[in-house]
């Protein structure tokens, strides 16, 4: 992460971790994160590669991901239209840190 | 990390997302994780430093990080009571990724 302004605060930082929580929490959203990686796929491809996720789950929890500013959303007026998603460059600047978020789940298997 | 299963899953993981995501999510316990970091305290002072939580509020989640096996708790049978909080090697070994997640909330801040 190299922003300047990758400096971890001394102390705990609430606002930090609330900001942080709306990213990863969620039972999809870090696993859609993930899944997306550095890739850009189309919505019919991520519903593809995540059939247990219902049509209205998956446009919740994209639609929320791109508010956040970690994934961006295209529409292209084609017909039919095409929408793609990709990772925004700060969602890539937070997938190393959200990859190894996995680690923890190792050690409390 | 240094345990030898610390190895990232290729793709991404459910189980492991899931499990971590019990040690991360809810509006205090990564906090309270966070706090309490490499320190042994006493619940009177955690409670101390977490004037914004009740009673009822803290004590669950400390029950909760306990069982997940990243807190543990020690009881001394003096009077009155002592009752003291420390990370488990696991919840050591978790503390410098549960520090990055802030790094996250800067991100999109």
């Amino acid at each position: 992460m190299s922003s300047d302004r990758s400096e971890l605060p001394p102390e705990p930082d609430l606002l930090l971790i609330t900001n942080a929580l709306s990213v990863i929490c969620g039972k999809w959203r870090l696993y859609i994160i993930l899944l997306l990686n550095e890739q850009t796929l189309r919505y019919s491809q991520l519903s593809d590669l995540l059939p247990e996720v219902s049509e209205k789950v998956l446009a919740s929890e994209l639609k929320a991901l791109v508010s956040l500013g970690i994934m961006k959303r295209e529409a292209y007026a084609e017909i039919p239209p095409r929408v793609e998603y990709s990772l925004t460059p700060q969602g890539r600047m937070a997938l190393p840190i959200l990859r190894q978020i996995q680690l923890i789940g190792q050690l409390i298997q």
